[in-house]
């Protein structure tokens, strides 16, 4: 089953389940079973029990607007160079500890939002990623213990401005723009999700296949990650944990291949669709 | 005048003004002008006319639990390396623009809270730097306009996990374990300090002298991180902005002088006040 939030025309923001190609409200503006799709999984409303959805009112996806899936996350932790293609590529080798930076939970947006080229960037650069979504408290998790903390996956393209985010040693600035972090389409709970390690992460700018890769490439694996984050910060219901991105960003391409006004980018995951964002040029 | 966070007993949180000496509550247990000294910021309420505190609950200094000074910040943006001394002893020299990582609010403690040295470090150290706070909305500011947007000034010590600091090239997790972002004791509106570059901060661990300088030392200036920040993420009214820390941390002594539990960390600045925490060690 999939989950989103979403806003129809000008009403406020609500979210719901997508049952056979229709969209079922279950949040402010339907059923109103919580108020937002993060409460709701910190609620244990969702998963929702089959039929729950009866009697909701239903949209069609062409007529929503999709939101971040969650767009109010206490954290946003971002795990850096997590694929040893990457780690290749970037010439950042040798970890023995994952690399973590945060974003801003307003940094985000959601499927089929502009992605916004800053005006002051001459790099923009796209990064598809798996993200995982904290279903309870978690703090100092054993990774034996970690899968439980999961309350699901959704897809993230961590649009980065890689001359902000190289311009001194700490990556923030170039992570942080306004609507460069897209979260999206869906949330998928984890008892959804037969097999992660065979989820294929694929990311592609104008249909050319860019970033290919399985969730069992990881270089530091899920587990791993949630132990090593919640050894020195609390994470609560609705954080989110974006994994990481293959080899294969626009920066290192020989030529470069980045973003320009314009650009469609896909990112398509097995079992979580495919979040798509269009860049535009900063107005 | 200073303005300070803080909780009475089992009393709800509430804020308040130090006048001759006496904490007098204007906060949501007292006169109720405001709900937290953030919102008393963001609308206008501090600084608060003379006399305002007229028929407020008073209290002694040593009855009240000091809090954060602003204790729910949207963002807490910090800035690294930013005095030459500092830039030295790290060898972390040529900057060209300001170092910019993060915290999140949840690191945050009080005046005279333990600063808790967590189990898993072995290099704890201090950081005694100036804070000040964002008093509107604050997006693209220019440095000729970037004073507008302060509302005040405080104290922070910035305690570093230094192996988890730099365990990866990305600071993050080193700076945000909890109660380690000490903030107080007081906030001083901005109109209230005539030379700012003439403040003085100093640092003393168990009485002795780690770090001296002026805020006259700051290799960016305010306008300069306030313009450089607002290029790339909006700030709003209460966020927080922590301006570096000067050479002598403990990490980079000869001998090291690290902290151990029991020690007692002074952040003194000019116009600010003293701000003291003592090492715990985690339980």
């Amino acid at each position: 089953m999939k989950y989103l939030s979403y806003a129809r025309g000008e009403q406020e923001p609500t979210w719901g389940v997508l049952v056979d190609g229709v969209v079922h409200d279950l949040g402010p503006t339907g059923l109103a079973l919580a108020p937002t799709l993060k409460a709701a999984i910190a609620d244990g409303v969702v998963p929702v029990a089959d039929g729950a959805w009866a009697g909701a009112p239903t949209a069609s996806e062409d007529d929503i607007t999709f939101l971040p899936v969650i767009g109010d996350p206490g954290k946003v932790i971002c795990i850096g160079v997590n694929y040893v293609s990457h780690q290749n590529e970037t010439g950042r080798t040798g970890q023995t500890v994952p690399t973590v930076f945060t974003r801003f939970a307003d940094t985000q947006m959601g499927h089929l939002a502009p992605a916004v080229k800053p005006s002051v960037t001459h790099y923009y650069d796209y990064e598809g990623e798996v993200a995982l979504v904290i279903g309870k408290d978690a703090y100092k998790v054993s990774e034996a213990d970690a899968f439980d903390f999961v309350a699901g996956y959704g897809i993230y393209n961590d649009f980065t401005a890689r001359d902000w985010q190289r311009a001194t040693t700490q990556w923030i600035p170039g992570k942080n723009f306004p609507d460069s972090g897209a979260f999206g389409p869906y949330f998928v709970p984890a008892a959804d999700i037969d097999d992660l390690d065979s989820m294929k992460l694929e990311t592609r700018v104008n249909g050319e296949v860019r970033q290919s890769a399985t969730l069992a490439d990881l270089y530091f694996s899920i587990p791993q990650l949630l132990a090593h984050v919640t050894a020195f910060t609390r994470l609560n219901a609705g954080d989110v944990v974006v994994t990481g991105t293959p080899g294969g960003v626009g920066f290192f391409m020989e030529p470069q291949g980045l973003l320009d006004e314009g650009d469609v980018v896909e990112v398509e995951v097995t079992n979580l669709g495919i979040l798509r964002n269009t860049v535009v040029d900063e107005k």
